[in-house]
């Protein structure tokens, strides 16, 4: 059995590389399976919701392997593994998922029933979502395979479009999620808040599916500058409390056809509140923006408890929301983690077409496995990059 | 030239029957029209809405006529009138709507861009809808009327059934947009919000879209009484501030697939709390009570600006929301006003097929036009009723 | 191991009930399975699609156990059985899916392509379907069980209707898939071609999902009183070949707004030329009666080889078709076999609260495994039954 | 008041260019209409489908004036036109509607009930379309107006791209309905029958829609060589009957996920038989090559009589169509003409975006109206060109 090693949460604001156990083909509760997979993995990203847990804005235990943005080889296999063979290379969705439930049946992967005890939806290598390893490390397993599993059509081209092709496994089609549930289409006018990685990813998914134009807002002047090297027009949220009056300067009028929240709880004040939290602006600011009858899509998280907050209300996950504002406009509110496996395969045609150049676009960065606690540190002081770890440097 | 009587508002709590002007076709700025009808008014029933404004908890100005629910005979006709004919029994939209501007030809008539300077969407006798006249009178004017009017097919069998058919000019399809924002199909288990008329209407929208059990919440008994009579499962707010209780002991799950807020921003508590003002307290019990994945229909009206609120923040239309909550089930919020014309026409049919019997559900009563002011009195006081003006004395 | 009796199909015009062997947990061509489930059929019922096979329309190799319509119990569980236990009473689609590929990903169980080397999509005895025993049997093997099974909330609630929920493993999913692709909701009037089981199926699906009409053609005058006396409008085609006319006659318009074809390839011509076998007449006839901007959603097989054919073109699959009336028209078609799993678990609530009695619709008749041979005969001889198979006397 | 001159069909294969009398606020049938504005065309196209008529193969009557794709700026205005003004720039969809029937509400504009009374749908310049005069002129009456005409946003910004916006009247929401129906998204692979205009739209369509490639097939060479210059794969007809051999050859699959018919009932036969008439050519194969749980979309046009077809049954408009085998891949079939008015506002603003460009993709040609009838000649011989008329010069 080879050795293993991971990225460790160690406390608040502390992550470090250890030996951890290398798999078992077993489920968190200690059952033996016959479903999984063990797979070397090729590359695994830092993502936005990790430094949630980073930041000790959740109740994540010290001990836990992170990460949950997984593309590996597959090098072991239970006993029902029907489909996937040894040396496949494959994308792995975020979301654990039996496949076999009702949730899951109905493409609501995101929310399945039986992988997850405490609730609804599973994760790898997250706080309250089952239990399952972290994937910022050399092997993981995968459960229930076949179903998870989305296998690349051709190793060789695969991994020369690895980089584009490790962003299935979240960011993308939780940005994409996000566009369609705002009901981005062609000809489209669409706000997206926040320049991170999961809101470029949207503005991506948005270019894909036809927007006319696509408004990017911040407040990272280093962030705003990058969205408009790849594509995106800027708003600066430094300059004003009035979004309306940014995005009237740059398209002429005030107001857009959708908008997309790639920002959630954690969000802050505008305008001369920049830097202050304020986890409902964002929301607030969404339907003030967004013409009557049109939609929001909110990818970012928003939590049922935020013990790290400072307004009291926030703490139990209760926001000051202008809803009634919402409700004059017939506005449409589509919230929730997306379910990947209704997106990837449609997203990896694109990319292997060379119509979705989403490593550019959110500056995919690779760095090995012992880079990766600078990569959380660089990421939490918000670097324009998607940070890929390479924990066999396979590509370099 | 007929003489017109109407219900007029005379400020908070009061209204009464006076002489109005009879229509001219005309715009409410006095632009001379060529696409109005007039209509004598067959019937015209008392809303939930109309009381907002006759508490006084809006700016509605004394001397408006009120009434947005319309059915009458066409008995004058615009020279662009094409379709209609005089002796025509037609039912009338609430929502007042041109046919011609983007969001009408997108079917979002309830967000007509053209015919209330104010903003998106126009309504009959409502504060800062556009200024068109009511409906609770002896006639009224109906603009855009080939585009607005829906044509009873045949009048004998429409005035046979016209307490059912009076209910397409708002409740119903206000009641059936909320449950397919909701998501409610075949086999559903709904929860509807407010045992009031729109509650009841939503109620038999589930039922004709094939739901397997419909629950009704409310603290009023006699309401709860009748919707037991009618055929849903009751629901008495007041025995629990736990709603997902009450709904186990009735169902033996804790929770439903859709629910529809059929109350709206002037919420009361529940439990020990019934009976005071709590606006988000609907809200945030159906984000606790839908299951993951499901959806939240809100046809309950919630304001921009609520100048009678007891609390500060509702005074602006902020209501204090556990988002959070709902983000982490997924869930999906659809609000605003039905576009009453992208429905009407197929619940006509079902009522004529016999198999809405909506009339009987919402507990139809017939009254002359100068019991209106009783009937807004006896509706403000919970009544299991819905109010029908007869101002001709046509049905008697 | 207990012994094992099932239909068997013994060449043109003959099936027997014969000693077969009891299941092994293997697939088709002999690869041992960790996820299929034995059961212990309870009901399993004769379908008209076994007719094409039995009167030796198709390739049907003789020794071929039938039946696809399967409700049984657990009594043996495959090692990657997580979900289901021994005991449990269970609906089986009539398509068996692997719930890991793409097709079953994304609800198109029916398309499985995985089950069936020869082509998508999978059945229990069934030619060129896979190759899986029929379920016309006292035991069977179901395999992927987590996933295809649908289990009864409670068994003994099952029990009391269990002549309903046999029906969710083929024909009412079918009949409903045939209405949702053609486009029935609330206030539709719909005209069903076939009053067989699956047209009775979709008349009763169209009733659920809010039709205001459901008129049903047959040319058999004892299954149109049937179709009568539970609800629906019969429309004899012995008395005319304009249907369009029969129609007007029974509902005053020659149109409708949505139509079923629950008769597909076998179709016999209409007035004088009823009883004379014509392939394209009932699609032709949908094109003539559907309104323009209408569906038509096709549940009747249409099959690519039709050897026993008396037309040369029909033979190879090829019909005659007005497809310029089609066009003209804006019609939308939908083919192909219902994805069970889709419908089934909604289906299910419904029939389980009382809202579809379908067992008395398509007239259930329970009958010992011994009379199956009897019962095609009378089916295909065109009783107004449902034969329903009780293999184990358990209902008795 | 003006003179007028425009594009007469003066029998099979001649077109001229006469005077003609200046519209009138009139109906076909001589009723003065309120709702109607006088055009001066800016710019009218030569369509496909004009060619029928041209080609003798419809009972069109010699003196009827050609054009149904016009964009013009109003000159004239009836007394009910609200929300237009003299000098507005504006794109007139092919489908003359009345934005009042039961069929113009539900944005089914191709299918109007009261411009054409011979049946639902009406058009300029078309035979059998209810006798409106076609746009090939110098002025052209536009009925409801407000309804129809889409305003172009900003003159001048309008007439830098003209010669991509003038698409937007017919050919590009053809080409996109087509896509739009065939199910065609981010990542799908698409098959297109026909090179032409409003096949290079379909696949300009499918480009913006995200489909990860898009393949052409033609017998015309000229066409072929076009369609990969701008950036489509060519698949060339006459080198096969096997359309899958062809494709497999060009993207290693056999089959497509979404396919799409730009040709219609002229289809020609394929590889040994490319040049013969087929008619049903194209249904069929598309059958063959789109894969299990597919949709076809089907622009082209299918006609309900053809009286120059060679087939006795193709002149009844009745096709061999091998019908069973789409049924076994559970295919879905859709007609008719595109409703523009539900498209064309969004790909107006994809065009002004800059990422659209359709002028490019179809080789949009501008001619004199006196170059008409040559334009005609030159597109008959199959000219990879598409003819925009300028009668005006306004654009010289």
């Amino acid at each position: 059995m080879p050795s293993n090693r991971g990225v460790v949460y160690m406390g608040p604001g502390r992550v470090e590389v250890q030996s951890i156990p290398y798999p078992k083909m077993e489920a968190p509760d200690g059952r033996k399976i016959e479903h999984g997979v063990i797979l070397k993995v090729i590359v695994s990203n830092i993502c936005g919701s990790d430094q949630h847990m980073v930041r000790g804005r959740t109740t994540a235990p010290t001990g836990l392997v992170l990460g949950h943005e997984i593309t590996g080889e597959v090098v072991e296999l239970g006993s029902d593994v029907e489909f996937l063979k040894k040396g496949d290379l494959v994308s792995i969705p975020f979301n654990v998922a039996c496949g076999r439930c009702r949730n899951c049946r109905e493409q609501q992967t995101g929310l399945c029933l039986t992988v997850n005890p405490a609730r609804p939806g599973g994760a790898y290598g997250y706080v309250d979502m089952g239990g399952w390893q972290g994937g910022q490390a050399e092997y993981v397993l995968v459960p229930y395979a076949d179903f998870n599993a989305l296998k690349f059509p051709d190793r060789d081209t695969a991994m020369e479009k690895i980089l584009d092709l490790t962003m299935l496994s979240d960011i993308l089609p939780t940005g994409f999620h996000g566009a369609i549930t705002a009901g981005v289409g062609v000809g489209s006018i669409v706000y997206v808040a926040g320049a991170g990685p999961v809101g470029l990813a949207a503005a991506a998914s948005c270019q894909i599916l036809g927007a006319a134009a696509v408004l990017i807002g911040d407040i990272n002047a280093e962030r705003l500058a990058h969205a408009q090297n790849v594509g995106f027009i800027p708003i600066d949220l430094t300059k004003s409390e009035d979004v309306g009056e940014l995005i009237e300067a740059a398209i002429r009028v005030p107001e857009v056809d959708c908008s997309i929240d790639c920002v959630g709880f954690e969000a802050h004040g505008q305008g001369r509140d920049a830097g202050q939290e304020a986890p409902a602006t964002v929301l607030n600011t969404l339907m003030k923006i967004t013409r009557a009858g049109g939609a929001i899509g909110i990818p970012g998280l928003y939590v049922t408890d935020d013990p790290g907050a400072k307004d009291p209300a926030a703490r139990e996950g209760s926001l000051s929301m202008r809803f009634g504002l919402g409700w004059s406009k017939s506005l449409r509110f589509s919230t929730g983690q997306t379910p990947v496996l209704r997106y990837n395969r449609q997203l990896m045609y694109a990319i292997l077409a060379g119509r979705l150049p989403i490593a550019k676009t959110v500056n995919a960065t690779v760095i090995s496995l012992d880079e990766a606690p600078k990569g959380y540190q660089d990421f939490d002081r918000g670097a324009p990059r998607k940070f890929v770890i390479d924990p066999h440097r396979t590509l370099s």
